[in-house]
């Protein structure tokens, strides 16, 4: 553990850090930081460099003698690879070519992962999601399937009417995400006769799968909501 | 409080005010008050002046002695603010240029909080939700995370190959929006595969945190439903 | 009662009659039943003479002596009212212009309210909504403020950059229903960005609001399917 | 049961299958498996083979004399179907003429049924399913009803406004289905002043008796979830 002043002061630039990447895309319009004001490329530069000099500084503060004990800590845990990952895409910039530049500064929302080791409601997500990893899977499996059988018989019914919609098996599949989820953006949707009448009787039941599936996800969430009442 | 009949009346004006304004609207067409048969105006002018008549007979009917203590007293609770949202307008509207009149008018919906006052159950689901205020702060924040992640993963993603819908973190934000309540219009999609596949991934996750808050404040409602039976 | 070979062909015929009415509609083109094959519109003059002999059977066979009494035990239930409403449109069909004719034919969709005599579920049912009427009230107004609230704001921020949405107050409430019942066809969205802002902050919790209502009424139909287990 | 190492080469052999042939449509674009490279056609046929070859020794692994007993142990359980259905589409593919072929390739995903043989949780689904048969009876019916009613009635309000939209009662029932699993495609909307009414008051109500058909499905796949915690 650092200073608690310190601690403050990460989280602090955590998100400084996300908030200056919103304001230098949607504000600037620069394809990506070297083409921005240089006040971003700078303020960037600081903050990458702080939490470098950050995770020497947790090393150092292990109170372990040898370097594998140090490391096998600082990578047992997620933090220490939440800190890795929130300044090794600034490191790698400087050997990638300018067109990977644009990706290399989307990256750095991943530093919101920081914030996990000060949150004791991320810490209780995590592990109900990890109490509720065995029914996930189970239901997560199920949805897999039907999703898999769903996108065959609707590619098969469909895809002689609308070859651009229904084009591949993976076109097929986002239709059948799209519809299980019932958020039904309607860019593809079957129009022959036999498609729909099959889509209408498959929806109810994969619906119920789906909905099976975030009512487990939403419940670990839930569950962490309901302790600290 | 006022005498039993007076109350009855302004929950009548109330009412008889957002009815004139949706008839005002849809049945005139006119583009402020003004513009509007005078009929309208002047029904507008009378209950506005009856409201605020209202006002200082409610002030004086406090059983106070100083001015402070009356201010406290009416402010300290909703509904005096309510009062005050509901005459507010009118007066401005005096002092804003003819651009404004058509959001002066709008905003006398908000006399519906007046309703406020007399309404049991209004009164239990605010203090239902002022119960559930530490778990929605809780889940609030996830989802917000949990927008701002796919809003800047898929702006990244998809920006390049439609300009129009993903330009912006913000217009992001808005296709996160809309999906994550699976809403859907359609209006903004992923088109590129990778967008596609992440879409697809991030989708369950989302709409289970975004379950969860729906869950809790609807379970708010809920419990005030409950409760009367 | 009258005897059950008698119910059963009642029953038989009401499933017979809907069955016609969609093979008339999809399968002729007809426009109304006197320009269908002459099959269909016989049949259909035998089924409503025989719900209207059904009716005289039923009324013969009440246990009173006076005219007013067997008139209040008919129409002291809802299968009273039923089996006016499948024969009625039938007898004012002689007396409307052919081309209310249309309109006549689609109401025999009503006969299928004949089956709710005999259906123990749908009597449950509707038991179910009576006892949970009280919520449905509450919470029903709930909705009905929110949708108002939402329509009016929307109406006055969208009604500008898309005058054939957003055109009138009536519209914009169609755009909120739509949007609370987590439908969104995408006919109507918010385009401004105040708009698409003040739509992101509102949905989760009109959609909450929403989602009580649901609850409610859905949990009403679901104790219903407990019961028989 | 044959070998538990035969069992699992089965178990292989069936998602070798499936990726195959999401591999040969996807990736070789072929319209059925001769017009493929070689390949994929020879794997198919060493799969089916083997799959021939594994139900002669299923047939003579079982403990009884006569053949009608082993046909009726074999076909008393699904799993005797599904084997069926995994060859059937490959041995009549031989007598089928050109144009079906694309049809008996797509068959082949119904090879995933063979695994429920090997999953206790694809068990414990259908037995769930199977105990809550009579609720799902009883609202399935509901909800039949009720996007009957609801398809027949928008048929008659849209009919003349769009009628490539709502131009049968079938159609009628897709916009119907689309609504009433909150999918909203878009695809088909009401656009006349009293459709959208009419649909604005029916859609809380079948939401409802669509959700409590959701949840009782949904409910049965998250039974057979909470049984192995």
């Amino acid at each position: 553990m650092l200073s608690p002043r310190l601690e403050r002061l990460v989280q602090l630039l955590v998100i400084y850090s996300v908030v200056m990447l919103i304001v230098e895309i949607d504000w600037t319009s620069a394809e990506h930081s070297h083409a921005a004001p240089p006040f971003f490329l700078w303020s960037e530069r600081l903050v990458a460099l702080f939490f470098t000099f950050e995770m020497v500084l947790r090393w150092q503060s292990l109170p372990h003698a040898t370097f594998t004990e140090k490391l096998r800590t600082t990578f047992g845990r997620p933090e220490g690879w939440f800190d890795v990952l929130a300044i090794l895409p600034f490191w790698l910039g400087f050997f990638l070519p300018a067109e990977a530049l644009s990706v290399v500064r989307t990256t750095r929302v991943f530093r919101l992962a920081k914030l996990y080791r000060y949150s004791p409601t991320a810490h209780a997500i995590v592990a109900a999601l990890w109490r509720a990893r065995e029914k996930i899977r189970v239901v997560g499996v199920m949805v897999l399937m039907t999703v898999l059988f769903g996108s065959l018989v609707m590619y098969e019914l469909e895809r002689k009417a609308q070859p651009e919609a229904f084009g591949s098996v993976a076109d097929s599949a986002w239709w059948c995400v799209v519809t299980v989820t019932t958020v039904g953006y309607g860019d593809v949707s079957p129009v022959t006769p036999l498609g729909k009448v099959v889509a209408a009787f498959l929806m109810p039941f994969v619906l119920a799968v789906m909905g099976a599936f975030i009512g487990i996800v939403g419940g670990a969430f839930q569950d962490v909501a309901d302790e600290p009442e």
